[in-house]
């Protein structure tokens, strides 16, 4: 990579994060609505953060009062003290412009550091700061559902976007399976361009014969499962899901609001009516996996998933994703339209090494208790997907724009 | 009262208010530290709310969008829905623009209404209104305190006052304490100008006689207290006292901030030094009584400690109090300075009523499991002082200014 | 008091205790149902080590395995370590024949004691036994109470009582009002017999003019009040006790239990019907306080109460109470049938002083948060009642045998 | 199997549940210490009602009292209302006499009803009673880890054993690795006697080369991770894992108690000195995978384990285990020590399927958040242990005989 090209795409990126926010007003970077849930202002500055912490920190001063310093640590117990993740909403100071003003300047500092370093230095800073570029673009998706979930408990269901929202599709062909053969198939990352540590080792797994759904779980089928009694019939259920379903209260998929008998979902267009032939989004582990019980089929794992994003022409055709600005899922594509769930659980792959020191932390140690996501949703920015892409969470887990795709054994 | 008067007292509040959030940011007006404190925007709109809900629907159409009207109700369950206290900072909308537009709106139609309606309705229009004024002098001394508290978790301790900090007093001479016969007193309000229902019946009471100290408690008795272990005696506490400085780790009044060895205040004016000649503040009920105990003495009662108000010239000869922005106490008065703990719990005069309607639940509801105070502090407005005023607050409470006056039996 | 009285008065205590726990199976004495209420074990523990601690450690060796010392020390911090509350049923050990023979044990050694000393060291020992003799008393009554809710939760609902439940009485006559005029009254304990300290010291009040109901609040009329939608009207409620009730799911008194659309209760008789003219028990301050609005009137002060009970013959005249082992309150005597809340909160007398050492954290540490209760209930050692006696309970709390009398203004 | 074969292991598995309680006070029985550990009297009471439930009742009348019957349910949804697991201690009634003559109620009539029935009949009958064998067999496992949490925390440590605890091995050999070469391999139960429906089907897998550790990690070398500051380096932990650490303050195994400098070990021989030559036992995952990292190896995937089971003469050769009460793990085998932790989520195997009815409740519904273990320990019944069993508990679970083999990539 030439340093041009890096510099092009830390600007692009940083700007992108700047057009995300740029419909808010200042009172709605401070909002923290739930702990999982960090305020905009927060991610703006905590991105910063990364850059100066593991590039400027490197080579110079740090320009952050050293105060508020550990207010935009998330994770990172090497690196020193930081704020509980629920008290991120907690803070007003430093305030919005403040937060602007330290972005500009860590730009500035950065774009001066790798016009004028040396080639050995440069190759360094190169593999560190497209890291800063990629965490930058999962906090995007991250900005952005963030976001959705603060303005969705105003009263007045505010819309985010400025444009309208997608039409609906032409009435969608009924599913279908696609049967893939088992045997041997290779997993992981190719090592062609950026990848995260956890993609790797590149390894071989074993398949048993396997079909999978050529699309998405739809809006309408799963309006069915809820009306055939889904939610009240526990053996459809995880025994964990059941007890989140009595606990929360849930009898739809998050962001579904009903009204005269009638169910809309609040999105980043604001209210919107059900669209049966769109996809269906925010749903969690339980909920994908009792609607799979359901319908008599299972999930996917990740090696399955990923063997057949592997072998097909996969991508969502809206082509650019987030770029175009179009924040829900309207087709059917393997990739780019909701992150699916997969029976996986987050462990390493055979081989796996934590990488030393900080970047240690990014991946590894999160690797209990989660499941896999694959795919990458229509909020997630284009050049962050690829089939071997490991996202986790947690089962209970509904913030994201995750959806289903059905698996079945022959 | 005339018109011009009471447009006058209306116009005072509501720009009084007004100075006080002047010196926030933006994002200051949005933040609940805890859940007992409310966003300066909150107080902002719950102000405003009260004069629109109790005079002008009465009179015309709402103008606050009815989606968002329960988010500035306070507690009036008769009136509808409300947002729990707790989750007061969960919203940005509306804007603070919106709720200054707010604002000027109700003051518009208000003024309106105070000119054009005809002799019998002004009557019954300026008792209310003088409520409404009463009500928002008593938000503004919960909004300084309640901006003291949610500037304090900063972590670079901003100062909210534009002014410097009151100048030590020259030495203080010695407490005594002066002596009150007893007999029959006559206490609660004796219907000269406004009081709140709870200051009524006036009404007579039997007192023992008492001695009362001629000054509050220092920040130097009070740190002799600490330095004598007063915090790890169980035998100076009520039971939920040692157990609430235990489950807190209180080893200090709030805001007391040790560094280096030294304690220091978090005020509106930043960080300060303590200050062994001006009055302990930001005391609990539990610790004003363990203090108490300490010095061999006890709290007074409500009853005395009116009585002794009532003979003397009691208040704190800084004139103006709140309206020359002086946020520390200094002096030692009996009134202006600090609210003083009694020993009384906060339970209804005999002959006591609730009045009718929403007002019923201004006062008499909250008669349970408080504690009173009286006195009036800095923060209170002075045309809001008065020796029969009743305030309450539950005994663990700290963040208001509150401190510590002794009393002895003879 | 001679040496025969008070060791007739301690063996007569010590085996009432047995008596009242002889009903339970072994199981009974471990459960701990919810954090206030404490297994009978550890009652039958605690009261002995109440004797041990304060009596024979003065004099000689403790007998207690030293490990489980503090397994029964209730809340006495000058004297050590002790288990918190809510864990007082985790523990199996010492088994309930280990607890019976260590009382045994203390027993043997006290009336030891008490035969050999000198007359001087007698007559403090006599001060002290009569302590804790008072002390075991007001412990039957709890044991009482809590056995009730341990078994109240078994579905079964187990009977205590060997006997059958106390018939009706005969149709009541409609509850008047008696005046009492006002004036100075004399309150607190006069001297004569055992009180404990927070009795003291006795003291002049002032009463204005007030009427006290002749008869205690019926079942019956607590039914009226339910159906008339009590519970759902938040005019009439205090607003922590309208949290309570919506927090608690409350419609009804404690222990009472609908069964196909009729309201029975749980007592120590096992289920049993309404039964309309008898008093009714289980009712929480906020309970008390609401019924006493629906009614238009109010409840008595401390004052009133006492006052009024020193005029008259107040005691219920079954006579011997509890030692006649009737479980339940069936007439509506001003003492003997339920503890009736007042009005007033729990706070000292003044000129109180707490006793040194380890029993001045018998009553003053409570001295807060709490409401005062008079009168003695159904359950109450008849020895143990007289009109100065405070009792006292947070406002929210149901599983004592507490009951409702009215009062009002002229 | 013959009814005579059939009846003998019922009689045998029933018998050793009854040896197992045989030491316990009446007390012990009723307590539960956490929410996760149920009264030793419930699963007396819980093991019978499976019989009667899943057998009996399709044949009879039930015999415990329909008021009681949801006490025994543990978690099947599809059978009706059941007491939250947290409030298993909450219940002293049924009696332990009553438990036990349901006991021998419900083993008279199911060997009446084995010895009665028809040959077709016989043939489900054996199944299911054969489940409840097995099931019988887990509970008594969990019985001793049951009754050792609750006895620990009595504060005198009493032991549960009538007998001396296993001596010191003679000096172990240094722990080797033991290499396996990688490929396909055949994984799950092979069909030959009883197994559960989690581990089938038997399916190929593909296994990378690995090594396993010949030895399990002894108490010795977990001292030492102990004395390497290894809970206070947040590069070895999971974030969970590291999160649970602070939260409740670990610094050691469970059920290892500091005394004047020294660790020992609550066991069911009461407080032993650490043994450094026998396994470490009681550590969660996390300190598994803490240890592992801090050797620079890793836990071992479920597949790996398995493989080298099926290849080794694995047992203990303390022959007998439980049956021959030890109960202490003492030696180094693959199976019959402790369990073993490993790094594979628990989730269902390719192409597994729930069985219909209550008995698709037994495993299928807790395929989430939790880790499989491998190998049986030393409380295990001997008849219970095979190379496929899975069993699996949450990552923070420690009350369990739970231990850490290594393993790591060639």
């Amino acid at each position: 990579m030439t340093r041009d090209e890096l510099l092009r795409a830390y600007r692009a990126t940083r700007d992108l994060t700047l057009r995300l926010v740029a419909p808010l007003a200042v009172e709605d970077y401070v909002i923290q609505p739930v702990a999982e849930v960090s305020p905009p202002k927060w991610h703006l500055a905590h991105t910063t953060w990364f850059f100066e912490t593991l590039v400027l920190a490197v080579h110079g001063a740090r320009r952050l009062d050293g105060a508020t310093q550990h207010l935009f640590n998330s994770y990172y117990d090497s690196i020193g003290e930081r704020v509980p993740q629920a008290e991120r909403g907690r803070f007003s100071r430093p305030t919005v412009a403040e937060v602007l003003a330290y972005r500009k300047s860590v730009d500035d500092q950065l774009t001066m550091l790798i016009g004028d370093c040396d080639a050995a230095r440069f190759e360094k800073l190169a593999a560190i700061v497209t890291v800063g570029i990629n965490h930058e673009q999962q906090h995007q998706e991250l900005l952005l559902t963030d976001i959705k979930r603060g303005l969705f408990q105003e009263p007045i269901y505010p819309s985010y976007a400025k444009t309208e929202p997608p039409k609906k599709l032409p009435r969608h062909t009924p599913s279908s399976f696609s049967s893939f053969d088992g045997g041997m198939s290779e997993l992981g990352h190719d090592g062609r361009g950026f990848c995260f540590d956890n993609e790797q080792p590149r390894h071989e797994t074993y398949l048993a014969p396997f079909a999978l759904a050529d699309r998405l779980v739809t809006q309408g089928e799963y309006l069915e499962f809820m009306r055939d009694e889904g939610y009240s019939r526990p053996d459809l259920w995880l025994s964990d899901g059941y007890a989140a379903v009595r606990q929360n209260g849930w009898r739809a998929p998050m962001y579904w609001v009903e009204r005269d008998g009638t169910w809309q979902r609040y999105t980043l267009y604001g209210l919107q009516p059900v669209v049966p032939e769109h996809p269906v989004a925010h749903v969690s582990y339980y909920e994908a996996n009792a609607f799979a019980a359901w319908r008599k089929a299972r999930l996917p794992t990740e090696p399955e998933w990923e063997h057949a994003a592997n072998q097909s022409n996969a991508m969502a055709d809206k082509g650019t994703l987030l770029d175009a600005m179009i924040f829900e899922p309207t087709g059917h594509a393997l990739i780019g339209e909701v992150w699916e769930w997969t029976q996986s659980a987050y462990l390493p792959y055979p081989g796996y090494e934590r990488p030393e020191g900080a970047l240690g932390e990014y991946n590894g140690k999160f690797m209990i208790g989660q499941m896999v996501l694959k795919g990458g949703s229509c909020l997630t920015p284009a050049s962050h997907i690829r089939p071997s892409y490991r996202n986790f969470f947690q089962p209970e887990k509904r913030w994201q724009m995750t959806g289903i795709r059905l698996a079945r054994d022959p």
